[in-house]
């Protein structure tokens, strides 16, 4: 399966400016695309990077520097839309059926794994519209096979892409995960990286000085 | 399968104190314990709360007003333990076979649906301790049928019951869910509950006036 993993170079990890300079940051969030790259190729996905800029990564990769929306819904289009399936070269095979599906996996994944992403896939080839929901409602990751589904990331986008699928008479499904829920945005993301990472943003975040901190109740991170 | 849902009658969700008054939060925690203990009895579960005092619920209700440590581990030693298992009376066909599993559900899991419970179950019958991890580290649920097996809540208890699995030679596995990883201890996460929730907790915040929040970027609540 097709998987774009959308990605910011600028202002990379904005959250995380309290703790973290522009520069770690920059590190940090490259550490993470990696990790989510491996776990969808590891998954048997073809990940493709949809950078807002250039990005020197060993992968396919496409600039597009709108807002995420504009880009990932620029992308369905090409690889959805009914006006585009039939003039696809590599959809040869069946111009006429209904699209393969495509996923977008968000890049700040770093909890995920070959096996959670093998879940989405699975869910995503029996239902039109499958979701991996993000603390506080966000759509983390999805997978989509019905030509009329768009995305649109503003606010609680679970909820709106719930929607959205009502409306195009998509069946819809979400994927119970909290590794694939688990997006890292801000300090008290870090904190799930060190417990439950395997990958690059682990241990570049154990280098760079960070431990769990559970002397306060709830388990934070400090820097030593 | 056994499932032991422990549950505290006095300070009940004392993280809450700034978004709900003493009686609210203890309605609240009431509807959180009849959602999990419905979940649990509809993924084939027999649910047995443990309670530190006395709770009016149509359902086993076990009294033991020691720290949650101390009280699951008395349960886990009745069920568990080597010397108890030829003398309980429920274990007559295979009085000298490896215990039957016993699981310990927070009654706090306000996400917690039947396939999600039913993933617990089915990751308890493969290993012998699975456990599902929530924000921070904790413990939210697990399974265990290694007669060894006990408990230690404080601080990030999924990496210390990890390790304790690890020191007993118990295989160890996680179960990866966003709602049994939803345990709901501040107001942040009554959004989760606002988006996910199919039961009693999610329609008693709505009849309390709570909405979510999507003005400031991060989806939160607002109380009408």
């Amino acid at each position: 399966m097709e998987v774009i993993v959308p990605f910011s170079t600028d202002r990379p990890k904005s959250r995380l400016a309290d703790v973290l300079s522009l520069d770690e940051r920059s590190a940090f969030a490259r550490a993470m695309l990696d990790d989510v790259l491996d776990a969808v190729e590891d998954a048997g996905g073809e990940p493709r990077v949809l950078a807002t800029d250039a990005v020197d990564v060993d992968r396919s990769v496409t600039v597009d520097d709108r807002l995420l929306t504009a880009a990932v819904n620029a992308a369905l289009d090409a690889r959805l839309g009914a006006e585009t399936a039939s003039s696809r070269p590599e959809n040869d095979a069946e111009p006429d059926g209904p699209p393969e599906p495509v996923a977008v996996v968000m890049a700040d994944l770093a909890l995920a794994t070959p096996a959670a992403v093998e879940r989405l896939f699975e869910a995503g080839r029996g239902a039109d519209v499958v979701v991996a929901p993000g603390r506080g409602g966000g759509t983390n990751a999805f997978v989509a096979s019905h030509p009329e589904f768009r995305v649109d990331y503003h606010g609680a986008s679970y909820l709106d892409h719930r929607e959205i699928a009502a409306e195009i008479g998509a069946d819809f499904a979400a994927v119970d995960s909290h590794r694939l829920g688990t997006d890292v945005d801000e300090p008290a993301d870090l904190a799930e990286v060190l417990i439950h990472g395997e990958g690059r943003a682990a241990t570049w975040l154990r280098e760079a000085g960070f431990a769990l901190d559970a002397s306060e109740g709830r388990v934070t991170v400090v820097r030593e």
